[in-house]
């Protein structure tokens, strides 16, 4: 499978099966997430992959309640891997305060896109989600100084088997050439 | 090639031949860009190629002198691609300012990286660039209101052909079961 073809067939998956996912396909997720590139390869992340029960359970269900309900597909997920945002390195960090945006959240992006991708080449269905309660997530889950869980990702095996058409500008809106 | 292979071949290049890079190949990556999931499906990016002199050259010279010389190498790349981060959609924005992160540099991280990692499919080199002057750069390529240039990517034939070993954390370092 191509690249392309891979990317075509990531999508979000907001439908899940119950059955399990094996630990094997996880544990290539986490590799593909590891050999991401980072702002002076600061490797911001700590990926926590919640799957016991009742923790994963009790997780789901105080992460997608009240204003957070629009996400409560996610409770039905077998998998759900909090991607922790550490501090970065010094000179990342004093980039990020020169130039005034956060370079581990550029990171954070690319490492949990990294895992999503490798995840769909498994056969698995994921969900990025950014909207949730993240300070039970993180007192469940424990967090460090200056730890945040900026993005949780839902994991397992999806309902729907064919990728849906990807709604997207067209290649002339969001590109040009100088 | 699978996934991890592809993941293992991207690499930052430093070291670029003066061959130009085929169009086709360019609209490959940003044809994977432009398919990048990103918060709300807001993509919040433009994608400004910038392969033709003297304004390659000019916008090198101006984004990589003085304190950020350290990138100076990148001056030798036959295209620099301007990745414009956008506002984003009312939903995201919203979103982001409840839970005090910029949703859209998640999104820039996921995009630019389809575009890096559908590059190395193609057999170039890139190199994310997040250190350079970017005023000089928005007045050559022009900004809308709010508009931001966060990444710059340097594109073109790498001098060396073997991807060397990456120093990245060991996989239980970065990842843990609960």
């Amino acid at each position: 499978m191509g690249f392309l073809e891979l990317v075509e067939k990531r999508e979000s998956c907001r439908s899940f099966l119950r059955d399990p996912v094996e630990r094997g396909k996880i544990e290539r997720c986490l590799e593909a997430a590891r050999l991401a590139p980072s702002a002076c390869n600061g490797q911001p992340w700590r990926f926590v992959v919640v799957e016991s029960e009742p923790l994963k359970s009790t997780l789901a269900e105080r992460a997608f309640s009240g204003i957070h309900k629009m996400n409560a597909f996610a409770k039905e997920a077998p998998v759900l891997v909090a991607v922790v945002t550490l501090p970065t390195r010094a000179a990342a960090t004093f980039a990020g305060l020169f130039r005034r945006f956060s370079y581990p959240l550029i990171d954070i992006g690319i490492a949990c896109e990294h895992f999503v991708l490798q995840a769909a080449e498994e056969g698995l269905g994921t969900c990025w989600l950014g909207w949730f309660d993240d300070k039970p997530v993180g007192n469940l889950i424990g967090l460090g100084f200056r730890e945040k869980v900026h993005v949780l990702l839902a994991v397992g095996y999806g309902k729907d088997k064919r990728p849906a058409a990807k709604m997207r500008k067209p290649l002339r809106e969001m590109s040009e050439y100088r």
